[in-house]
C-alpha cells in the first residue's frame, strides 16, 4: 500500500482549534504520578488517564471534534461509525449532545459493556458477525439510503486533531509540573491518537521521541515504519486487546507516524494482563487491555525509563466486569 | 463521654502550614466530574478521588504531616501505629521517606493487600486478633519499650490537618472550575477527614455544609451529633467498610465536626456495593468499600443533589481483588 500523494494531513492549528471546540465538553484528564510505579522502573512516570474521559476513552475527544464540524444538513441526515466499542460511544455521546442521528455498526463479540453504553448514549446499534460479514457493506447500504455521514474510526485530519488535544494537555500540565519530556507512549491501533500526539509533541515538545505501542499480532505501525511502507496484520490473528485491533495504519495516520515517530513497541497479552493487574493494585485506576499497553511495555522492560520522564496514555477503561475479574484472579 | 476543656484544636492556619509540608510529598488529586453521574443525579457532583493519593488513601497526607513536626529524639525512637489497613500504610510511607523506624499493629483479618502494602513500604507489621486482643495493649508494651512515639489515626490536631489538606483543594479547584458548592460529603469513620475538611470549608467557603457518611452498624458520628455526646457502636456490629469501623467519634474530631456539621448520612452494604461497581463502570475508578460511602449517598437518594453542586471524598481505593471480582459479579 502507497499513500497517495492527495492525502490532507491535519496541522497544529487543527489540534487548538478542536481544543477550543472542545472546551467545556470533555474531561481535562489529570497527568498522574504514582510513586510505587516510580520507584519500580527508576524514573518518572506521567500518567495520562484517558480511562476518565467522557465516554471512558480519548474518542469521544476527535469525535465530538468531527461532528461539531457538520454543516446543518449534515446533521439532519444523521451519523454513521463502525466500531469495536470506543469509538462508538464516543461518537454516540457526541452525536447525543449535538441533537444528530446516529447508527452504530458493532461486531457481535464486542464487549457487552461497550455495546451497552453505545445504546446508553442514545445510538442505534447493529449487530454483525465480524467472520461471515462486512461492516463496509452494512455501512454502505446505510449511508446510501439515509445519506448520512460516514464518521471513520481514525483515518480523518479532524479525528487525528481531536486526539491531538490530549497530547496538548500532556505538554501543557507537563510543564505545570516543571517536567520535561524524554519520551511519550502512546496506545496504537489505527494511529489517531498516535499521530495526533505526535503532532502535539512536534510543536510543543520537539525533542520527545514518540512511540506507538501494539499488542503482539496487530504491530502493524511498528513493522509498517521499519518497512517505510504500510502493512496488514495477519487477519487470524488474536488479542485481548479489542480497541486495537486494526488490520493495517491508516493512510493518513501513517503518513504523520512515519514523519514523527521514533518506533514502535510490542507487547503480549499476559503483559497486558499484569499491566492491568497493577493498574488495579497501584494505580487504582479501571484500565481496559487496549488501555494498558503502554503501561506494559514500561513494566516489561520492552522500553527502558531508568532516568527517564516518560508520559505514556491510558486510553480507555471499558472492559467487561467478568473479564476484568478474570485478569485480577490470575494477576 | 464529654469533652474534656483541655482538647485541643488545629486551626486553619495549621492546615496551610500542613500543605507546605506535604507539597512535593502528596499527589494533587484531581476533582474529577462524570458526565454520566451528573446526568443521573440531576447535579454537578465534583469528586475528589484520594484513591489516587500515595498509599491509595488520604491517610498519608496526615501521617506525612504529623511525623514531620517529631523532633531528632522521637525520630531516633521511632513510631508505632495502630490501624486496619489506610492508616497504616500512610504511617509506614512517611516514616519510610523520614527515615523513621515504624512499627504497625494490625487485626490479622484486615484485607491481606493492606498488610502487605504496609510492609511493602518497610514496617515492621505485628498482626493480632481483634476479638481477643487488645491493640492498646500491645501498643503500650511496645511503646514502654522502645521509647517510640504513638501516631493515632484520627484524634490528633497534626493528623486532623494533614487531612484536611483535602478540603483546601478540593476549594481551590472548585475555584478554578468556577463551582460553588453546595455540599461536602465526607466518608467518616474516626472523623479526621471529616473534621479536616470542615475546617477547611469553614474558612474556604463557609456557605457548604458538611456532612459525615457512615456505614450502618458504624453511624457513632451521625448519631453523635443528633444526641450532642459522643455515643459508641454497638461492638458487634459488622460492615465490608473496613476502613471505617471506629468505636466512637474521637474528642478533637466530635468536638470540631459538632461546630461545623450539618448533619451525618448513613448508608447500608448494599448500597456501598452498588457504589463501588458504579465506580469500575462509569467512574473507572477502583474505591474500596469505606471510600464508596459518599458516592452511596448519592446513588441511593440518601442525600438528595438535584440543583446542587455537592463535592464527594472517595477516600481510598485499597480492595482485595477477590472481593473486589465478587462485588462487581454481584453488581
Amino acid at each position: 500500500m502507497n499513500t497517495p500523494a492527495s492525502v490532507i494531513l491535519p496541522s497544529f492549528t487543527d489540534i487548538e482549534a478542536a481544543s477550543q471546540r472542545l472546551e467545556g465538553q470533555t474531561v481535562r484528564t489529570p497527568l498522574l504520578e504514582n510513586a510505587t510505579l516510580n520507584e519500580q522502573l527508576g524514573g518518572r512516570i506521567l500518567l495520562k488517564p484517558e480511562t476518565l474521559q467522557r465516554t471512558g476513552s480519548f474518542k469521544f475527544r476527535g469525535a465530538f471534534n468531527r461532528l461539531s464540524l457538520l454543516d446543518e444538513d449534515q446533521r439532519r441526515k444523521g451519523v454513521v461509525a463502525y466500531s469495536s466499542g470506543n469509538h462508538a460511544q464516543g461518537v454516540a455521546a457526541a452525536a447525543r449532545i449535538l441533537g444528530i442521528e446516529c447508527t452504530i455498526i458493532m461486531p457481535k463479540d464486542a464487549p457487552s459493556l461497550k455495546i451497552a453504553n453505545t445504546r446508553g448514549y442514545g445510538a442505534e446499534v447493529v449487530l454483525y458477525n465480524r467472520r461471515t460479514e462486512s461492516r463496509e457493506e452494512i455501512a454502505d447500504d446505510l449511508l446510501e439510503r439515509s445519506g448520512a455521514t460516514l464518521i471513520r474510526p481514525f483515518d480523518d485530519p479532524q479525528i487525528i486533531a481531536g486526539q491531538g488535544t490530549c497530547g496538548r494537555e500532556i505538554y501543557q500540565q507537563a510543564r505545570d509540573l516543571n517536567a520535561s519530556v524524554d519520551a511519550v507512549l502512546v496506545c496504537c491501533g489505527g494511529g489517531g491518537l498516535t499521530s495526533g500526539i505526535a503532532l502535539a509533541t512536534r510543536n510543543m515538545s520537539p525533542e520527545t521521541e514518540v512511540y506507538a505501542v501494539e499488542p503482539k499480532g496487530f504491530e502493524d505501525t511498528a513493522r509498517s515504519l521499519a518497512a517505510g511502507t504500510r502493512l496488514e496484520n495477519d487477519p487470524l490473528a488474536e488479542s485481548i486487546c479489542d480497541a486495537l485491533l486494526t488490520p493495517s495504519p491508516g493512510e493518513i495516520t501513517f503518513t504523520l507516524n512515519q514523519q514523527l515517530l521514533s518506533g514502535g513497541l510490542v507487547v503480549n497479552d499476559e503483559e497486558v494482563r499484569q499491566a492491568m493487574a497493577f493498574a488495579f493494585r497501584n494505580l487504582k485506576l479501571v484500565v481496559e487491555p487496549g488501555g494498558a499497553v503502554c503501561l506494559a511495555a514500561l513494566l516489561s522492560g520492552h522500553f527502558d525509563a531508568v532516568g527517564k520522564t516518560v508520559a505514556i496514555t491510558l486510553s480507555g477503561g471499558n472492559v467487561d466486569p467478568t473479564f476484568f475479574a478474570e485478569v485480577l484472579a490470575a494477576g
